[in-house]
């Protein structure tokens, strides 16, 4: 601003530089707007549009905001920022690929057509294929075209994209996985994503399609102090009631303005140890993580007291029949 | 949002419709904030970020909204919305030019570097020539580039631009002018057109450079009941000190969230008279007027009782010495 | 904040005045926001909470705000500001009954729970009896009891509350008055109010309650350049086809963010004339008027040439079968 | 609003539901608004505004918010929240009080004036004496008056309350102490505690009061992935140059909108064991603990790779000379 005060004063004009810092301050004034809970929202500095899209369910929209970077819209709510959806993705796919005893070579994704998900389980060097599970062709056309960072991924001849509704895609598979994917919409009642995270679709359609040894993880909605019993204990018991084993963790996700919760479950036993942590991730994957390390996903499991007593004390379990209403969330479709 | 409804079903989803509409009103998500008071602001729904610039002064962006259409928008200042930027520009040029005697020839506009002003000038056909006197370089290229409303006008040979300071400008120039138009800043103390706004500016520097029967009109700021105080009715009677015959007029401009003031000082009488002005209307301007005619004119002389009071009783004249304090306002340069 | 940075400083930390001001301005954090439309938003700074209430119908609140004052809100809809309701409430009663051609003795609002227009219409000293029905009871209370400006009125004895639909009232009483006075929400296709706008409403319930000679008038919705043909043209129009003699009438009220509009009709002619209104209102009415004066409300019935445009072309006629449908407004029950 | 539509039928008004909850979705229309950073802002709907202050340097407010209950704010700046503060508050104070290895006796708080973490610190039943040091008469006052859940810390004998700056304070003082807790503002350069986080400030006024086996504890500002070299990653650095060992750790705070971070320092080294943790606040502590436990304390010592790796490769070190300049925050006054 130091030219403008000099122009103003040539024009015989003065000049109050706290009224320009006040101005500064006025000064941005386009918004991204998002409604976190009917009674919570919050807003970001916006650059530019970058891109509009509208599939026959969605709309999608590329945004450019000042604290996060590039942000995907889907329907109104944000479904991740170039900013920190590492930590998301990072904890979605890693853990699982990490722990799996032995090198697992076959993943599949129900939803993930944002591209992060595969292009973190394409990282690890025994993967021979990925197939990805989502229902919208027009959002993953999108997001292959804009999302610079999974392009490559998009163009991975160990990818395999399927355009279907991911239960029906299981049912109609022959073969199995060493790890299944759940990076869905949360289980809201009357959402499109309900019937995925039901006792009886883990237990019928889904659980038969895991090799031995294969584990399964699904995200699992908010796990703050304030929202971890919205779904994330309901979904945490209800895989208790599916698998042998269950581990939930979570990690704070900045751009989601919440603790973020992940739940992975297998009927082999989980072994962590912070030293073999390290040391796969520096044998089996491709490139540095920015999240993960042994120290930290170790420290993901551990909740809180207050989460873990809910956990503990949770008798929720997902049905077709007694779903769980959660209120003002979820119509958007991450699938 | 049928098609949404059938796809949710055919994957066996149900779906409830009072919250895709519940969903829907919470879509609209990327907002234009504007602070227009330090205790008032106001958001239009954005469609697009069109374009931004910076200028050696100041910031410019044009926005798609919703409720406006495109925006021009200085320095987080919202200066002229598409649709209803005729208000404004009508009342600022219009009513001098019909009220002139004579057919003018020659007008001067001190700002008006977005080149509306001078577009509604260029109308009358008897206007032989425009100078627009903008300091802002960046400002009048952004406009003539973008604003497509005010493309012709921009290349229209009768329109002469200067890039200087007003003041200079006149003092400068030898010629005289039939009307002369302020379409600047408000006068804030500090902010770059105070010094325009004055009674030794009006009477040494620009009532020489009116033409015998000549007219001085300027936009006056706020007007409302409850803003009329903060300029207004200074300008008002800061002229009455420096002409013979003043008039302020009003009109609700939408996009401003207020009643917006102008005042015309000459020191020939005006003469008003409902048929003569709209027969003026069709006899000297090309095209169609969208808010003017002859009774709205004359209607938009008669202030209601509150504001009728406050410009009786002004005391205060702007001088370079005492400049009246406006908290808040006016740092954006409309010049 | 002189003596802050005097403490800081004896405490042999410095302080940079300009952090100081930008805080200053980040400081007011409180807000109402109100939903003008969909696209459209805007915000009062908040003093305070004073009130807050519920009806069977709907949510009260009575809040402090910086811009406007006290602020009545309904169902989130704000519905009057201490700072600006004058305008609204002195267009809605005045003008009918100063342009009746006797002493108007009689009035029957429609809604009007507020209380406003009754204080309004008992300046005059010829009123003998002020009719207000309003459907909702614990609203007439709430602003009985918290509206510190209509406190007087509410205790008149000339005026006679009753708590019922105006339709059924009207239907039931056997009295003729010299003014109705329609203060109703909007006419919104499902509103609770649309029904007293149509025509067979105002032919064979409303009209024959007019004395001869007697006038009716009524809020007409926002009458802005772009907001006019939501109601405001259709309520002219609908007018037209019932009464010999219909006038339109607008007023720019900040806190609603738009220019308002009014329409009054009558088998009369209206004759307005500046002079002989300010002699009535110097007459008639007790206390000091503060927005209308005979030249004002003279001003008032000039339309601007595009809303005049629109007035002169309106087809649509309110009837139970055609119901113009407007988006997003107008749930509120101002009545 | 099953009786509104009942009586809106009653009333021979069809009423549309899906209206109603848009309508209903839009009534949350009073808001506090954080300016968290100048391109980032929070809103929580509002329920009422409980009480307001002002003291010789600050605003003060306590409001009753949907989103996390009663919220004080203080200079726009909201400083802790009924629903979460017990995690902040938490952190703060019990992990050194059960680090240490005697029972401790005796704590020192800088700033502190809200009252929770004396609160805290008093559930010890090991504590003798508690001296909270603030600056801020008015805030002490406002906090013991409104904060209910602080009322019996602040009437409990073993806390000594003075009202002054805390360096002055421990100057002037002879006794030592066993734990030393900062609960300050940020260190802002131009902000009012900056000095309170300076090398010589530890060296030469803070470690010679601390007792032996003495720790010191300070929150540490922001520790997001994407925000933890505001502050954080240098107040750890600057303790490592003072004291021999030294800890960090964090939790994610829902009203902060982030992650939190702690430093904890001692030149005696840190024992921590998950079951010795546990038993210890068995044997320690009055009352029940919501956030730690033995497992979570540890879990919140581990960073992840991002921040691991800015901790490890931090240079820089707060001194008099060489402040870090964080733009934006800070100015409010925590202490």
């Amino acid at each position: 601003m130091g030219e403008a005060v000099e122009i103003f004063l040539s024009n015989g004009l003065s000049c109050d530089d706290a009224d320009l810092k006040l101005e500064e301050s006025l000064k941005k004034c386009s918004w991204y707007e998002e409604v976190i809970d009917e009674d919570l929202k919050w807003s970001f500095a916006l650059n530019s549009i970058l891109h509009r899209g509208t599939s026959k369910y969605q709309d999608i929209a590329l945004l450019d905001t000042k604290p996060f970077g590039k942000v995907l819209v889907i329907d109104g709510k944000m479904q991740s920022a170039e900013m920190d959806e590492f930590i998301y993705h990072e904890c979605l796919i890693h853990p699982t690929l990490l722990i799996h005893p032995k090198y697992p070579r076959t993943v599949f994704i129900m939803g993930g057509g944002e591209g992060s998900a595969a292009r973190e389980a394409l990282k690890h060097q025994s993967i021979e294929k990925v197939v990805m599970c989502d229902i919208d062709q027009e959002v993953v056309d999108f997001c292959r075209r804009y999302l610079t960072a999974n392009q490559e991924a998009f163009c991975d001849k160990k990818l395999h994209l399927v355009i279907n509704d991911a239960k029906a895609e299981l049912e109609g598979r022959e073969e199995k996985f060493d790890v299944i994917v759940g990076d869905l919409a949360d289980p809201v009642e009357g959402g499109p994503c309900y019937q995925l995270y039901t006792k009886s679709f883990y237990e019928r359609v889904l659980k038969p399609k895991l090799n031995h040894n294969g584990i399964f993880v699904t995200q699992a909605g908010p796990a703050g102090v304030l929202t971890h019993k919205e779904v994330f204990s309901s979904i945490y018991n209800t895989l208790k009631h599916v698998f042998t084993h269950v581990l939930a963790y979570t990690a704070h996700v900045p751009s989601f303005a919440d603790t973020w919760g992940w739940v992975m479950a297998s009927d082999q036993p989980f072994t962590l140890d912070v030293k073999e942590i390290d040391s796969r991730i520096e044998e089996r994957i491709n490139g540095e993580l920015l999240y993960l390390n042994g120290a930290s996903l170790l420290a993901s499991t551990a909740m809180n007291k207050t989460v873990y007593l809910s956990l503990l004390n949770e008798t929720h379990v997902y049905t077709e029949e007694d779903a769980r209403f959660i209120h003002g969330h979820g119509v958007a479709y991450r699938a």
